[in-house]
């Protein structure tokens, strides 16, 4: 499971779309909680001016070695690295750390960790300024039958809008890293050097939740918060060559509810037959209970003591960001992108887009209990099992959810139902004022069309590592487009045809040249 | 699907070993309905003599011609009939067709239905009486690699209390059916014809929930209503000999509800990511709300206006039968049996009993939506689904019940969730003092130990038509031991061990043979 990839591909694509009008108002709703605007000014992005530096004989050397750089991409896909198979990994590791040594990081090294191992590389520039580069040298699993062409070969197929290098990681994320690595190769190769010093703290476990990434923070935590800033090298771009910044993220608690028989009452050992429903308690109507509990009966409000409490009100900065999207989003167009008929309560316009960054949720990703087959059979099931996330906006501590959840079971009788912890982290969040943000939307400004700024999105990343952790900027967003993450035909677009306003990989790497002189000498 | 052998796999086994002490006292609970005894008379078994005739020539017979007879159940358990499968369905038909033919059966035909073909037999004895037989000539789908002999060879097998019959379809039906012919056979070839007429009407269909048994019926109702009974021939003995004799059945509701995301809200056309939920309804959530609100929070009380009205309270015959089992059934054995911690309510002796059998059950067979695999997957389903099941006492009607969760559903604001009907039949029950009935008692108490007679189980078998729709009485019991309906390695017990109390296929042909004359002729 990776969440970055969940947001590319289904969130930020929805949101790519939305440039139309004006926002409808809302009735108020007594029973859900509301967020109020801190300041009713615009934050003014005309302050922001398209990255002016020219870097021409870098920009030719990236044009001059294009094919290269392309085939360097081909043998990160083609070297698999299956983390959930534990297929490639220790091979992958070690064809990153080398890539790295080649380049000129004078330190390339595998970090240990409980699960598959990091890679940490060091480049000294003798610079001021040092980018730490957040990368996951893993990617999903593959069902190769459903493929147009080998997931694991790396061919370039024809697209309409261009040619696009087809494989299981092309766009999440071996092509977008290692096309940050060529164009860093290309300044090293042109100009002896880099403008920044990087580090490079790679992971082999993104696709299993990153269980093990603050293992390896702990290993370089003191000099990683020298750096100033984090990138994490993302094809972000829609097909007409949109790019929505998003500065975070929420958090996430994701647990499974387990309602299994025993003191209790219910059938302890397997299914009885269904008719004896009559004198047995009811393992599963007990989870639909437990989870009915939690919230009104719309599914909406959450019941849970307090679970509303420690949400951060719309900061100024943040307000200001929504103010400036206000005529730039369309909650009407996300409403056709996700085909719905009508929003929660058919809210309408801004009251959904602060819905969407401010609200606490409690969401059932799925549940199954009993017979689930064709036609008929009468059973009454010993266990039924539900696995729920609940996204947490600034403001909010996972451990603590946790804690009111269980206090919420307990009081409602369902001491007995289990709460399997999968997953637990707070939200994350990056000033639009950070200068490594402000360099890198002057160099979106110069290769894309900005459509807006947000916040931070629904969706959940452990980038708190990064920002809350090492109190650092980050910024997850770049040229590029790509799809098909975690299913197939996943591809990377590399040649993008004459008329097309995406950037192709020629272009990607550029902007990242770009990018890093940006963030070395600032505009101001 | 097949209610009978649910009950026979599953309930029956339960209730053979309940022969322990005295009734508990149960507190009252204000919120569920109560059930009190018309009669506190307990029905006398003693006038029930066992059977005393005596048919030494057809008896000599059976023991002659055992090994014959087992080939006979051999070669139908060898001819596949797995009606869910389409298997061998017109084969075994035209076999069970020929072996009435070849036994001397007047009329015999297959009979055209919407599905598989029935059959029908008519023997003409030319007597007063007329037995009415059902019977089920299709079987269960097998898992072969499951089994410890090839479910369509037939073969013996040791086990430490004699020798089986391990095969699909040994007890499950086969088997005691083609002992029943067997029987009728031996009689036919000893006196030359038979003590009472035979109509016998199978179908093929049983496993697939009996869906087109009525327009069977329909093809000879007014024959089949001049019968005096009808006999579904079964091995219902535990392997200590024990028999308990059950009257009636429950009918069954049974749905499947879906929740989908439309005009009221949630996601249209497919999942949409988790971090939705802030903004998106969630079908998932709406379908557990709607379940949840047809119940108290413990799942045992329903709360769909009017549900419980139509049980009809208990009879003095009823309640004369159930006075006569409370010194031998023990709701503690019962909790053992279920590997149960406590009942419903931790309620304990006659209560249990008396709910068993006479309440309206609501239950959840199963339940599924989103992702159910391992570890993290963050979705907001678009669709969830469950199947319940409603079982009905005598007095319900399965149409009224239908509308009535409708109408709750609606008035309860979930007008859009769809309730899919499997199935809807109501309950059956025949009368102890019966002539069929009484003239099995005497057989049985000749041949086996009578644990009790129950008015009725909890399981559900669409035996209305019998019972209510033809009105006639029917025994749904037998001499005989067998198990592992619809699993790997059923069995039917042919040659028990010398101390073995359970009959073998001799003796259970002798009871039949006994049952034949007892109708024929009864005791008084």
């Amino acid at each position: 499971m990776n969440y970055i990839v969940n947001i590319s591909s289904k969130l930020i694509i929805g949101l790519f779309v939305f440039m139309l009008p004006a926002l409808a108002t809302d009735k108020p709703l007594a029973d859900y909680p509301h967020y109020t605007l801190a300041s009713s000014d615009a934050y003014d992005f005309s302050q922001i001016s398209a990255y002016a530096g020219k870097h021409g004989r870098i920009y030719a050397y990236i044009d001059e070695n294009l094919d290269d750089h392309f085939k360097n991409i081909q043998r990160w896909v083609r070297q698999r690295s299956i983390s959930a198979q534990n297929v490639g990994i220790t091979e992958m590791a070690e064809l990153l750390r080398d890539d790295l040594a080649a380049i000129g990081f004078s330190e390339t090294t595998l970090v240990p960790s409980a699960g598959h191992p990091g890679v940490w590389g060091y480049y000294d520039a003798g610079a001021t300024k040092t980018l730490l580069v957040y990368m996951m040298y893993d990617v999903q699993p593959v069902n190769e039958d459903d493929w147009e062409s080998p997931p694991f070969e790396g061919k370039l197929v024809e697209r309409d809008f261009g040619q696009v290098l087809m494989a299981r990681g092309a766009t999440n994320q071996k092509g977008p890293q290692r096309a940050f690595l060529n164009a860093i190769e290309s300044i090293i190769k042109v100009n002896g050097t880099l403008p920044v010093n990087l580090m490079v703290l790679a992971e082999g476990e993104e696709e299993l939740g990153s269980p093990n990434y603050p293992q390896l923070v702990d290993a370089y935590e003191a000099r990683l918060k020298t750096a100033d800033g984090v990138l994490f090298p993302f094809n972000s771009q829609n097909l007409k060559g949109e790019l929505t910044v998003l500065l975070g993220v929420k958090g996430i608690n994701y647990w499974e509810l387990e309602s299994k028989g025993g003191s209790w009452g219910g059938p302890g050992k397997s299914e009885i037959h269904g008719s004896y429903k009559s004198v047995v308690d009811s393992p599963t109507q007990r989870l639909i209970a437990a989870i009915a509990s939690m919230t009104t009966a719309d599914g909406n409000t959450i019941l849970i003591d307090g679970y509303y409490d420690d949400v951060r009100p719309p900061t100024v900065e943040e307000s200001m960001l929504i103010n400036a999207m206000s005529n730039k989003w369309s909650a009407a167009d996300w409403k056709k992108q996700l085909s719905l008929s009508q929003f929660i309560h058919d809210q309408k316009g801004e009251a959904v887009l602060m819905r969407y960054l401010y609200d606490v949720t409690l969401n059932v990703d799925g549940i199954w209990s009993g017979y689930t087959g064709e036609g008929v059979k009468t059973i009454l099931p010993h266990i039924a099992t539900a696995k729920m996330d609940s996204r947490l906006p600034m403001g909010i501590d996972p451990d603590t959810q946790f804690a009111r959840l269980r206090k919420h079971l307990d009081e409602h009788g369902f001491s007995d139902i289990i709460i399997r912890k999968l997953s637990g982290y707070p939200a994350a969040q990056t000033s639009v004022d950070a200068p490594l943000v402000q360099a890198a939307m002057g160099v979106f400004s110069k290769w894309a069309n900005i459509t807006s700024v947000m916040p931070r999105i629904g969706g959940s990343a452990p980038f708190y590592q990064f920002t809350e952790r090492l109190g650092l900027p980050l910024v997850f967003n770049g040229l590029g487009h790509g799809s098909g993450a975690h299913g197939p035909n996943e591809y990377m677009l590399i040649y993008p045809h004459k008329d097309s306003k995406v950037a192709g990989l020629a272009d990607i790497e550029k902007s990242y040249v770009d990018l890093l002189f940006a963030l070395a000498e600032p505009a101001n």
